[in-house]
C-alpha cells in the first residue's frame, strides 16, 4: 500500500474534521483556526488513527488530541513561558492577536477538546487516557518540572520529556487501541511503546533544534551522545514493532517516518 | 430547617472534596490549592447541590464547576487580561507565583475538571452542560465579547453578562437537575431561571463593585437605573421560585441569599 498517500489522505481528513469544529462566524473561532491550520504535522492524530479499526469513531478523538496539543503550544509560546514570536513560520498567536486572545484561544481549544469527547460517551475510557495524559500527571507536570527545575539531572530531564511530550503521544496510541476494543495486554504494549516513541521524538527534536536556552538532550549530552541515546531507543522501538507481524503496517510506517525525520 | 447551618455544612463538604483532588506533594497541587482554598463563596457548587437529590453523586460535578470557575479567575487576573493583584484579600496567583505558574495553574484546574467528570461516565449529559457553558459558546464567548467590544450597547452588555457569568451558573442548576433524573420540562425551567439568576448576580456585582474601568451595568446605567433593572429581575426570579410549592426549599434559600447579598 502507498502509505505516503495514505498519510496525506488522513491529514486531509483530520484537517477537514478540525475545521468542521471551527466553522463559525465568531471571532475567536477564526483566531483558533489561525493557530490550528498553520501546517502542523498532525503526528498525534495520525498515530491514533493508525492503530484504530474504525476511522469515523476515532476521528473526533484524533481531533481532540490535536486541539490539546495546540492549546499547549499557544500557551507555551506566551511571553511568560517560552516567549516565542514565530511558530511554523508564522507569527505566534499572541504576536498576531495579543496576549489576552492567546490565553483565551488556548482555554477555548482545551475546552473544545473536552466538549468533543463528551459527545462520545461510549468511549469515555479513551477520553480518560487523553485527559489524564494532558493534565497534572502528564503534560502539565512536564511543563512545571521544566519551569521549576534549577539544576536538572539526567533523570529529571528524562522525566520532563516523558511527561511533557511522551504522555500525549502515548495517549494517542492508548486511545486508538481502546477505541478498537483491544485487550489490556495489547494496551499495555502500546503504552510502553508510546512512552519510548514520545521520548525518542523529543530527543530527535532536541538534536534537530540545537536549542541552548532550555535544558535539552543536546545541551546536556552533546550531539554525539544524544545521537547514541536516540539510536538505542530507536533500535528498541524497531525491535518492538517487528513483533507486530503483518499487523499495524501503517503505524509502523509512521513510526519509521517519525524516527527518521530530518526536520 | 436551619439553612444557614446547611450552607456551611455543604461548604465544608465541597471544600473537603476539592482538597481531596489536590492531595499530593507535587508543587503545582500546592499552587492550585492556594487559589482554590482562598475563601470563595462556592455559589455554583452550592446551587448544583441544592437541586440535586443525591449528594454523593453530585459532589464531583459541584467540584468540577468550582475548578472551572477558579481557572477562569486565575487566567482573568493575569496582566494581559484584568491585571489584578489581589483577589479575596490575598495576592492573585500570578503575583504570588509568577505568570507562567498562573497560566499552568489555570490549565491544570480546567483539565482536572475534565478528568473528574470523565470519571463519572453515567452522567455525561450533566458534564456536557457544564463544559458547553464553560466554552466558546458560553463563558469564553463572554470574555471575548468583553475584550473585543469597543463601544458596548445595552444589548451587548447583556450578552457579555449572560455568557461570561450566567452560563456557568445556569449550568450548575442544569447539571444538578440532570443528575437528579428530572424531565426536560423541569430542566427547561431551571435553565431559564439560571440565566436570570446569573444575570442578576452579575448586575448585583456591578452595583456593589462600582468598577469604572470596565463596562458594567453601574457604568452604563448609573446606580439608580441598575438597581431598578436588578429589582425587576429579582421580582421575576422570586415569582418563578414561588411556583416550586414546598419543593427546593434549600435552593430558594440560596437564591434569596444571592439576591440580597451585601458584598
Amino acid at each position: 500500500m502507498d502509505f505516503q498517500k495514505k498519510t496525506s489522505d488522513y491529514i486531509n481528513l483530520i484537517n477537514e474534521k478540525i475545521e468542521s469544529y471551527l466553522d463559525d462566524s465568531f471571532v475567536l473561532y477564526r483566531q483558533m483556526h489561525y493557530c490550528m491550520m498553520s501546517g502542523g504535522k498532525r503526528i498525534r492524530p495520525l498515530l491514533l488513527l493508525s492503530v484504530s479499526k474504525n476511522l469515523q469513531t476515532a476521528l473526533p478523538f484524533a481531533c481532540a488530541i490535536e486541539f490539546i496539543h495546540n492549546y499547549s503550544l499557544v500557551h507555551d509560546d506566551l511571553p511568560a513561558m517560552d516567549n516565542d514570536d514565530y511558530r511554523r513560520g508564522i507569527l505566534t498567536c499572541h504576536k498576531k492577536f495579543g496576549e489576552a486572545v492567546a490565553i483565551l484561544v488556548g482555554d477555548a481549544l482545551l475546552t473544545l477538546a473536552c466538549e468533543i469527547v463528551l459527545d462520545e460517551p461510549k468511549f469515555f475510557n479513551a477520553a480518560k487516557k487523553i485527559f489524564n495524559a494532558a493534565g497534572i500527571n502528564g503534560m502539565i507536570k512536564g511543563q512545571v518540572l521544566e519551569l521549576e527545575s534549577k539544576i536538572i539531572t539526567t533523570d529529571e530531564l528524562r522525566q520532563i520529556h516523558l511527561n511533557k511530550t511522551a504522555a500525549l503521544i502515548r495517549a494517542s496510541l492508548e486511545a486508538g487501541i481502546i477505541l478498537s476494543g483491544e485487550n489490556k495486554n495489547v494496551l499495555k504494549n502500546f503504552s510502553a511503546l508510546g512512552n519510548k516513541l514520545g521520548l525518542a521524538f523529543q530527543i530527535k527534536d532536541d538534536i534537530l533544534d540545537k536549542d541552548e536556552e532550555r535544558m535539552t538532550y543536546f545541551k546536556m549530552y552533546g550531539l554525539e551522545k544524544s545521537q547514541d541515546i536516540f539510536n538505542n531507543l530507536a533500535d528498541e522501538i524497531y525491535s518492538d514493532i517487528e513483533k507486530f507481524d503483518g499487523q499495524y503496517d501503517f503505524f509502523k510506517y509512521l513510526v519509521k517516518n517519525i524516527l527518521e525525520r530530518k526536520n
